[in-house]
């Protein structure tokens, strides 16, 4: 690109965030009942779910293919699983809540003692009345999980418990949706999808990924953006693992988990501190005017994990809301259809298409007057009466940037030190690029 | 320069602040009464009587010529203005303030209604008694100030205004003072003339601007200093854009306004934070013991914006009292003689003679003796009873000096890294100088 | 070394620390009563008892030795010292306490008036009961030192005095302990030992030195260790002038003084702040739990002065506790055998340790899987059940020496990042070698 044909993306246009975050619940809805596991019909289910919605290319990796150092596993599903008291009473059923089994629990179907069953149960001694999420997908055995209330009420001798699971030789599935733009250098977007009925974990996140992903296609884009729908570790693992060839144009990225509770924004520092999506991401919380909190990188969370080790070094952040295990209601059954709210789900993602932006619109401009300040008022770019006690901030954006654009500055720069929102520095210097003042730089 | 025929300059020595502070003051009630802008009489007379005190080379630069993206505009002059109400009452008259009118306001001679005044009228409801100081320099109009109560007043049908103003193909001045040192590195004060009948922005500039000519001029100097009185913005780029030759050897620089108020000293950061004129400047203010406040850089305020731009780039910083825009009275008729004190003044000039004496005898040594300390106490530099609780400040700075004297630290990194006042460091290193503990390390 | 033959020393394991704390008192019990000072009887006894702790190599530096910009004095020697009433009385007697002479008096037998006297007297008002520690090494002079109620009750007019001192060319006396390694990289452990009988200055420092010794004498070690006893100032610099070959490998160092009082642990940064030592120190103490302070370097205090001078300029720091001349019992009769205790002793001993540890078994792995994080679940480490809020801090450790074994992070790096104890992560990198998980970089 040059000063001639730059053109500003579409992007900084108005969009209806309120829409997206209603959108966003609506679906929430509908993916809320699937069971979902790494693998099986129910992930596979919710994959199908999100392509009616957006363009999505699903992916299958057999049982058995090794992905870096691990290797996918058979693929787990599940029918129906109780457990029967003496008096024949379904007194666990995972026809009510897919929370009650252990996720890639075997098949059993056998009476046995009340000690004997306790080793198989879960529950929470903290919170009595939620059911936990529970997985063994490595250690194969088999458990429920339910209330400690119930459990502690459990008095039979006996009781026969029924799962009826099974392993085969099948595949993990994963699901991309590419979005081209002018340049191939690109934005990834990972949400795991392999929680079953908990709604903040992670069905916000994959039902705003598929918002983004709709709103970004109706977008005029300058950079391309990846959106992954996958399951957990071993999913980000087989993705990363099958994808090596696209990771070089990843510019920036963000694992969406977590993110429509009540809690305000967090932002989980990619693993270089200082990278460019850590910048993008705290001049748009910094700039917000709302609280936020930070988190400094930890090679513990969800599927930034992968995105960072060493030989994969990809400059990936997380931005959710409460971070994962910080919430009481945290993979269990109270993170359901109410712990969540379309204006939580609006406020994640106009952060998001705010980052969005950015990435798509950052750039930098050379001042060609770089002289003095150059005389704005002959131009109808400043006020016309002089000796005022404060000045407007359209006009101090356009002083920021003319000042700082020097070639090492870009707007994402100009606006960090400006403490000026990348919009406002946007606006001022397409107002100065319009007026002649600014050369577009070459990249 | 060698360790042979090193010579501190004089500057150390004590100096009478308090009388410049009292000069600074009786020169603030001369320039007083007279009617500055950017051009025209009031200016040229102001550089006269500054003058009188220096050493004053005034350059005229013509009506027309272009200064980087600017054209100096007509010379501007006035010699009356007035309002009249019915009864032929003025009711508001430049001669008791010339406040009153808008600088640049064009020439004007009818009545008309109450209403069409109004629109040509300034006034500040927040301060209602206190008549603003408004400007239209770019822009043909012509207004009047005043008092908010006074405006609500009127209630006559009509008056008839007056401005006997002309604008002519004349020029705009400014005036230089170039005091030489023993090196041509140079640091420049710049101070601008071109308000009216306000006092502490920025008679108290100018004022003190002059003493400190005045007292430079009396020493024996390293360094060489320039001090600028021109208009503001169109005053500062003539002077950049017909004084590019000198640029290179500013080696730092001050704006210096708003500089006689009660508040506390505060300083605004050059553009690239941390240089020269920032580590002398913060260093001062840190070990004053007083307190002060510091600004980021930014481009707005005075004509630290000019030299800021990036082509010039010039490490100048800003040393103030209460910064532009940040006091009630500003740019208004109570930034009069009372909001200026001596005693503020002088406590401006401490500071800055601080500052010019550092940039003067800030220089670099290597300790002689850099193993293990050097033996202080055979040459009559350490206590003689050993085992105390405190040690003697002036012993101290002879210990950051030898220790730090290692080529990586003038003087200056010492005072800093030893939280000491350069004077003390100053005065440690001469004692061990004239021991022969240091040599001074060629430039 | 490499993957193959890397063995961590043994340092690890538990150590008696309580114990140590209560051999370093009973040791200081025995030193207390010694009349130390720069040269003489007493300091070398004092090395003499050290050598029958651990294996000392005593070096004698002879009278008029030039050491760096010093000359080693003459050696004194005090046997007697009183001032007598007119009565005949020994109101001062150097047998009670040998802080009543100060270090280094001529010899003097005579009798002088009580204002002659009183010229040659030393007390502290602040803290009438306590006789003050004088000394006068390099200005020849006598001096007697006393309560300031005692010096006050004086009231004859006639006083006889009587110092049994000489001088003669004789030598400054220290020690060294080396304890050999694998490694010839070696730290530098330093402690004065010319105070008298003055407990936590620096009998502290001595014994516990001792303990170190013993105890790192013990162990298989990885890296070289050397422990000097010597003269504060004078002795530091005789022994940096005569040993200036073994500097090169030193690769970092602790002065160890004031070490028993019941302060928090304080650590004074070395000349070049976040140096190899610091970062070490600050580790341990960040870790810790407790409560401790830091101070940056100034080249006044103990020794470190010295090792930090420009042309040594050795990363050595001070970790003690409460700051000489920051506790009023500093250099007084006060800082006696109840100011010092066993648990503060074993309190610097567990920090000197776990300083040591870091030192002896910091090195640099590389992740053998890098992409994506590796199954540790197939290796038996990690959780079996997955879901649950937190994580096992043994097996986040993993986590993050996983994520930061990319050649550029020490297992130091990976402490200071993670914020967990070198000990934590020290385990988790011998459960992630042993499991092929990690290579060892070599040096």
């Amino acid at each position: 690109m040059n000063g001639v044909d730059f053109k500003w993306s579409g992007f900084i246009s108005e969009y209806p965030v309120n829409d997206l975050g209603s959108d966003a619940y609506a679906f929430i809805e509908i993916l809320y009942p699937l069971c979902r596991s790494i693998t099986g019909a129910g992930t596979r289910q919710t994959l199908q779910l999100v392509s009616q919605e957006i363009d999505l290319n699903v992916s299958e990796v057999a049982t058995g293919t090794q992905v870096f150092d691990w290797t996918v596993p058979e693929e787990w599903n599940i029918r129906d699983a109780y457990v029967e008291d003496m008096a024949g009473n379904k007194i666990i059923d995972f026809k009510l809540s897919n929370l009650h089994v252990v996720s890639y629990s075997m098949p059993v179907d056998e009476t046995l003692s009340k000690e004997d069953l306790d080793s198989h149960l879960h529950s929470i001694p903290e919170h009595p009345e939620w059911i936990p999420y529970r997985t063994s997908y490595y250690n194969k055995t088999w458990g429920f999980c339910l209330p400690e209330n119930q459990r502690k009420s459990l008095s039979d001798e006996q009781y026969k418990v029924y799962i009826d699971s099974d392993f085969k030789q099948g595949s993990l599935s994963y699901g991309e949706c590419y979005i081209k733009g002018e340049s191939k250098e690109e934005f990834l977007l990972f949400t795991h999808i392999c929680h079953p009925s908990l709604c903040n974990d992670n069905l916000s996140g994959i039902s705003i990924a598929t918002q983004l992903a709709k709103y970004l296609s109706s977008q005029k884009l300058n950079k391309s953006y990846r959106i992954v729908f996958a399951p957990a570790t071993i999913g980000s693992i087989s993705w990363l693992s099958q994808n090596q060839d696209k990771l070089l144009n990843i510019k920036a990225g963000l694992v969406l988990a977590v993110a429509g509770d009540s809690g305000s924004l967090t932002y989980k520092r990619s693993r270089n501190a200082g990278s460019y999506i850590d910048r993008m991401v705290l001049n748009v919380l910094e700039t917000s005017g709302k609280e936020f909190n930070t988190l400094d990188f930890s090679p513990y969370g969800y599927d930034e994990r992968q995105f960072a080790s060493p030989g994969i070094n990809l400059p990936v952040g997380s931005l959710m809301r409460t971070p994962n295990g910080c919430y009481p209601e945290y993979h269990t059954s109270a993170d359901n259809l109410d712990l969540v709210k379309p204006e939580y789900l609006s406020d994640t993602i106009q952060a998001y298409i705010d980052v969005l932006n950015i990435f798509d619109n950052n750039t930098t401009f050379i001042n060609l007057q770089p002289y003095g300040e150059p005389q704005l008022g002959k131009r109808g770019l400043y006020r016309k009466t002089g000796g005022l006690q404060d000045i407007e901030e359209s006009i101090l954006a356009k002083l920021w940037v003319l000042n700082l654009s020097d070639k090492d500055n870009d707007l994402l720069a100009i606006s960090i030190k400006s403490k000026m929102t990348f919009k406002t520095i946007q606006c001022a210097a397409e107002e100065l690029f319009q007026a002649g003042l600014l050369e577009h730089v070459k990249e």
